[in-house]
């Protein structure tokens, strides 16, 4: 179980997805090229947004809303507070549709954490 | 700059590095995965680690010792405790050598994380 006195992740400016980062066994780090790829880690590095992060990624059409979401195991605000965390951070985007909120998995921010990853 | 007070890390049995969790976008995570995947990314989430880490992945023969850390802006306790939340989370191993305990990453790992961000 998670609680909202969780994480504080350092906010991303949305959408300002600058490709960061060398393969981290390619060399040592910048301390602000750390700064970026932690909050990127950090916000994944909770069970329950991690769950809830797979759930939106692997959702149909690569999109899901709080409405599409059961059985992580917390209420539905924590579900929407974890959202809103993995959405400052900038690995998901959002947009207003109707009555909900729909999430979509920000694709090159997945693309440039895979990257660091992966050897060179 | 970061404090001893961070995150407080599951560990996972050293050596336990069972092939864990299917890639983010092929189906949600089970409870028991995200937790298992979540530490790993907790221990990366913390800028000071992560420099720390890259700067083990990229060292000469894939190893470092603390003796071979400067200038991550940290003293050298606050390194060595940095590096052993990286061990205990799984990501690093260590073996004594003489005066110096050497850091190396664990291969085995950082491709379970690079699986899990890279689409199917």
């Amino acid at each position: 179980m998670s609680n909202l006195s969780g994480a504080e992740l350092p906010v991303l400016d949305s959408g300002e997805v600058a490709p960061c980062c060398p393969p981290l066994t390619e060399r040592p780090m910048s301390a602000e090229e750390a700064e970026r790829a932690a909050a990127m880690f950090k916000a994944l590095g909770d069970p329950v947004r991690l769950r809830l992060f797979s759930l939106v990624a692997s959702h149909r059409d690569g999109e899901a809303c709080v409405c599409d979401i059961s059985d992580v195991g917390v209420s539905q605000p924590t579900v929407s507070h974890h959202l809103k965390k993995l959405k400052d951070a900038g690995l998901l985007t959002s947009e207003r549709r109707g009555t909900w909120v729909y999430y979509r998995v920000e694709p090159s921010v997945l693309a440039t954490m895979g990257r660091l990853l992966v050897s060179a």
